[in-house]
């Protein structure tokens, strides 16, 4: 297998761009060092062209779980463009910013404001911010992912492995500010007691965090446990819904299990790749973002209005979530009978909508790094994380199927032979990572 | 005149929207409270469409000073249309994101390398990560506004007007980490002794950031003698550049001056209104940025590097900023006319190509609120500060000032018979407020 011509281009990017991109999530390093197509040249539905015109099915991925209704989906782009047309930022505000308001408090009856921003780390933010002006008190506690900015990071300042045991490991903190020591404590899914037992040595903690569901789902009424405490605790409770949302449940997976937070955000899949995120709240929580100064120009574009709006009346029309919970579900059975009859361990888990597998080995990186390696020659981007979209068709997902299979049991007779998985790069990296020097 | 139905709307919006809007800068209530007409229905080139219909030319700001090409300016929306129609937002990265960085290296030949990501605040928060990552020095010197961060608001935690004399006065806090008290110190433009005086007192500055232009031209050297003291107290020097970039003179105003920071950041202009920010800077500080986590998903959307690739390369085949600055050379001009023949009082300042006057007298807000209510009956969104574009064509101008002759007129004889000004509605707020409880 030759060499992308994506991975000469990355090469010379990495000197003007460190670390060659804008996200760690879709650097080659993190699917197939030196070999991962990297760039795009055109999308549409769940297909992808790389620069050489080489055309992939995606389950890797779409978009970081952003494009639940496929790239370059026509009703929404052409929702978008006519936006575009009429001019997407003036001196004006755009009235669509009241309809996406109107629509996201409609959708879920606890909350009654919104606010509305770009980026995911970015709401998460806005919403530490709007919390500690309501709670008047410093410190959080945390579950889960919430992006790179220090009051999140700063977790690491004190034990370097804070946060390697939520998502992403080995993140590193240089230039965090060191005032922000000492300011938040992590606490892990599914186990309350490690939450009560912060909160109970802490009386400076007034908010809690976490995404309501990340890989596994809540066990013994963890939600409603959460919100039981931090009532007790007279805590800010926040569900940080940028990668949930949407995907399983329409308006989030909080809806699912009848749990409302103070706090909401969403992300990513709101926009179906737009830039937009989304913060709502209680009205009296939401009310304290007056008190505190909260602006950037950025946010008032009307196409990321335009883009919500579109997206999410679809999702609601076309019944989507249910579309995706289905294709995702039959993804699962099928991993777990491949697994099953090819010997191979294999662990599945993941929203329904955005199935998650894992070689259970100690070598499982070398062999997930084979595993997509393999995929790639028969035209499939394909990772451990595969969400769905309503562009994954029966036909394509039959022919992923084959594919998985075929792979997996040559992944079992290697097993079986003890060898040396046969890569032509390097073991692609889990976690966060210096690119250059 | 009649309330226009955009009042209606915004009353009911600021129910679901915390102040209604997610900018200060575009509240109806910094420019004419219960009348400004708040929405547009669509835009084109510097002209604007309100809900009714009823059409205005724009001299209020082009968008927050962002769309120096004109409203849906047809080349630069062909691109990002095209883009869309490819799919904006995939697995795999854009290559124009390189693209993007090679122009911005090619045009600050002081810079090695670049990131991007969406918002103003967001772009200065990620140079504040870096510098800090680079310097190992926490601390922050600082003239100008640079968004709504902590790191920024931070400066009034410990008195409450430190930023009072920096652009927006009366900015709260609520909700800024505490842990910053004492972390940012406040200097002065043009004011060189105030500068060296707090990095003198605090060893622990590591970091100026600045505006390297806002309303008045730097004096007596004084970019120059900033980067002097940059280097003498070994500080990372950063220019935000987010408004004053791309305006007067291509790439930025540091290179008319000719004084290079270790880091500049780019914003609102370089996109023509689609939410792209830069951030570049000398190739050992950028690298540092490897050593800390800086990541996100929206940042990685191909329309956003698209629409800053073809808004610079059309600035540069135009010569926009000559144009720019001839169009507001002659817009101070006729100010400075008017006011010596009627006798008014007005200054004026600001970049050339975007035009700022202001009416001298104690009462100036409300003679500033009589002033756009005239002009919006005559057809005109017109504020202190009108940022040219390319559309404002020469018949466009000559309208304006006709318009605005007689309005000065007007004023001039209100002052004179020491009358109250005939407004319709409260007097324009110029600086941050609560706007419901």
């Amino acid at each position: 297998m030759k060499k992308n011509i994506g991975q000469t281009i990355l090469k010379n990017a990495k000197k003007l761009i460190p670390g060659g991109n804008q996200l760690l999530s879709k650097r080659s390093e993190m699917f197939l060092p030196d070999y991962w197509p990297n760039y795009y040249k055109k999308s549409s539905g769940c297909e992808i062209w790389d620069l050489e015109n080489k055309k992939y099915y995606d389950f890797a991925g779409m978009g970081v779980t952003a494009c639940s209704l496929g790239y370059a989906n026509k009703k929404i782009n052409s929702a978008i463009i006519n936006s575009f047309k009429k001019g997407n930022l003036t001196t004006l505000n755009s009235f669509e910013e009241f309809e996406l308001a109107k629509l996201f408090i409609k959708i879920h009856k606890w909350a009654g404001m919104a606010k509305f921003c770009k980026s995911g780390g970015e709401a998460c933010l806005i919403a530490i911010r709007i919390a500690r002006a309501y709670s008047k008190k410093q410190n959080i506690a945390f579950c889960g992912y919430h992006g790179w900015h220090d009051w999140y990071l700063s977790a690491n300042l004190n034990n370097k492995s804070s946060l390697d045991s939520q998502l992403l490991s080995g993140l590193k903190t240089d230039g965090v500010s060191k005032t922000y020591t000492k300011s938040i404590f992590p606490f892990y899914y599914n186990k309350i007691e490690s939450l009560e037992k912060i909160l109970k040595k802490n009386s400076s903690i007034g908010i809690i965090i976490l995404e309501p569901m990340r890989s596994t789902v809540p066990k013994n009424n963890f939600l409603k446990k959460v919100r039981k405490l931090a009532d007790k605790y007279k805590c800010i409770l926040i569900f940080d819904e940028i990668t949930s949302g949407f995907h399983d449940h329409f308006g989030g997976i909080h809806l699912k299990y009848k749990v409302d937070p103070d706090i909401a955000i969403f992300g990513k899949s709101i926009g179906n790749g737009y830039p937009i995120s989304a913060i709502i709240g209680r009205t009296k929580v939401m009310n304290k973002s007056q008190d505190t100064f909260i602006s950037s120009t950025m946010w008032t574009d009307r196409a990321g209005f335009v883009a919500a709006l579109e997206t999410i009346k679809y999702m609601k029309n076309k019944k989507v979530q249910k579309q995706l919970v289905n294709k995702g579900k039959d993804l699962k059975k099928f991993w777990n009978i491949v697994a099953k009859k090819s010997g191979v361990k294999i662990s599945v888990s993941g929203q329904d909508s955005m199935p998650y597998f894992k070689f259970e080995y100690e070598n499982n990186l070398e062999i997930s790094t084979y595993f997509t390696q393999e995929m790639l020659k028969k035209g499939f981007l394909a990772g451990n994380l595969s969400p769905m979209s309503i562009s994954h068709k029966k036909e394509i997902i039959r022919k992923y199927k084959k594919n998985f299979k075929k792979i997996v049991i040559q992944i079992s007779k290697i097993l079986l032979a003890k060898e040396k998985f046969p890569l032509m790069g390097p073991v692609k990296h889990s976690t966060f990572r210096r690119l250059t020097d």
